[in-house]
């Protein structure tokens, strides 16, 4: 819906790079794609939009945005433990910019081959900067991880670290160029989704923040959580950032537990798994930290090592009250 | 990403409406749906963006704009012959509005039900008012309708009339409520399209106007075609409302052309087969006109009754050059 240019820009910034895959029978081109998912596996669909001077501001380096557009949909693919397949994606652009579209592509394209996920077809408007991606995998019927169904006495998970992000948008342009890259590339954790989904007993995606996240998944089936603050992992990058003083002291805390845009994942599981599925999430790179554990009492409760009680300050984007603030 | 009200948002316009389908395992409320295609079906993605102030004023009641969102990406299923299942939705708004919302979830559900749609995932965020909708359809493999695939000799043709919602527009405030329903609610032809992958050589649906969309039918395979332009259908209410003189005469051929929005389906008709699909089309209550022929010479010639050329004065938003321009 681009005029004359809608073509043509498909053509030279998305048709000719990126993944081609035998599943796809008529991809970017026609009035819509075609597709076929394997009959032994389910469909796992996810949306989501990234608008400029909301999600992000205007000036961010163009392919820090197609990767962080791409990226925040691989990551609930990951919560879900689905392999990425295909997506598609609705551009909403000022005017077209060659210069921007290259780089925007580039980041796409780039985080796609990564995961041999083909572009498959999308829309073009003009308008106000936005950037909507719909991402689209397969999981073997009844093995995707839900928010639901953790039990109480499962230990809470993370994988990674947690607070990278909070903290490079809190130092702005002073942050350290590793912190910087948590913020504007994530990278969403697809290898450790398709391990977990074999074990934990459920996942979210951390983009809100822990607290908000997490109350997310202990709602719907109306239990609760208790966390020791002094495990919740933090990168030496995000220790060695912080500023002196209290300011230091209060965000070391509140970064971790409410910072969103990690897009690390939390899961639970059963007492006595936490050694095997360290040892598998170990051997595709990535970290695992018990940070708490399920409880029937519903709300989530933070501990400091000496058994006190700590009230977070902010809990994020969050969407339900819980105890505690 | 709507801070605390996109739980209760989705809810309670949402989620307790509209139909429910048995191949969806988890719709709204996790980090991705999960859903399943039959195993002798491959699957139909589009994906359309409707921008406030680019594709609908502001002003437009938020029944029509819900009701379009969803309207445009299933007539691009219809033009592939595909059957609707599923959609997701990301809507973008500058506030929480709970009377638009309520007025557009109306329209947009309203829809999804005529066709036994799910809604199953989508996103909302502040921002400039925009909608993305990505809807998702079955096909038998090998018989989705394509753009390609059209031969010299075969019968263009068009469903229902054209130039409706042009006229619509063109009129503004003063146009019939029945010209303004085809522009504000375009109903799309499922049930034709439906019928024509059985027989249709190729077909696209007129959304940017005949000769834009017919070029982009017509390109991939190097084709031309003539068309008659007195055979173009008309509905009753375009004719009484033209306006007199030489400016209804100009768009009474301009805006069956190349007016857009009507959302018909052009298709392409082996010799022979105009009598028995105009019955099964009738079937359906949907008209079939035959408006020229595909020819082997690229470009597309238009003809007055008398044998004398056309030539358009707009060809609406045309992606390719083609001749008579």
């Amino acid at each position: 819906m681009m005029a004359e240019s809608e073509f043509e820009i498909i053509r030279r910034y998305f048709t000719p790079h990126g993944p081609r895959r035998d599943d796809v029978l008529a991809g970017v081109g026609d009035d819509a794609a075609i597709v076929r998912v394997p009959p032994d596996r389910d469909l796992v669909l996810c949306m989501d939009t990234l608008v400029a001077g909301v999600h992000f501001p205007v000036a961010t380096e163009p392919a820090a945005i197609g990767h962080k557009a791409l990226a925040v949909n691989l990551s609930d693919l990951a919560a879900m433990g689905a392999e990425p397949a295909w997506a598609t994606l609705a551009l909403t652009l000022p005017e077209s910019d060659g210069a921007w579209l290259e780089r925007f592509s580039r980041g796409f394209l780039e985080l796609a081959e990564r995961y041999r996920l083909q572009l498959i077809g999308g829309d073009l408007s003009r308008g106000p900067l936005s950037i909507t991606v719909e991402a689209h995998g397969f999981v073997v019927p009844g093995k995707a991880m839900r928010r639901r169904g953790a039990r109480p006495g499962d230990l809470v998970c993370v994988t990674g670290s947690l607070g990278d992000a909070g903290l490079a948008l809190e130092l702005g342009e002073q942050a350290p160029a590793r912190l910087r890259r948590r913020l504007e590339y994530p990278e969403p954790r697809i290898a450790a989704g398709l391990v977990l989904r074999e074990h934990a007993s459920a996942a979210i995606d951390v983009s809100d923040g822990l607290l908000a996240d997490l109350a997310h998944l202990l709602e719907p089936d109306g239990l609760g959580a208790a966390l020791q603050i002094d495990a919740l992992p933090r990168s030496p990058e995000f220790t060695a950032a912080l500023p002196a003083g209290p300011r230091g002291d209060a965000l070391s805390l509140d970064l971790p537990l409410s910072g969103g845009d990690d897009y690390e994942l939390c899961f639970c599981l059963p007492q006595g798994l936490q050694a095997p599925v360290a040892a598998l999430l170990g051997a595709v790179s990535c970290a695992l930290t018990p940070v708490g554990v399920i409880e029937a009492q519903p709300g989530i409760r933070c501990y400091y090592p000496d058994g006190r009680r700590y009230s977070p300050r902010a809990t994020g984007y969050q969407h339900f009250g819980h105890e505690g603030r």
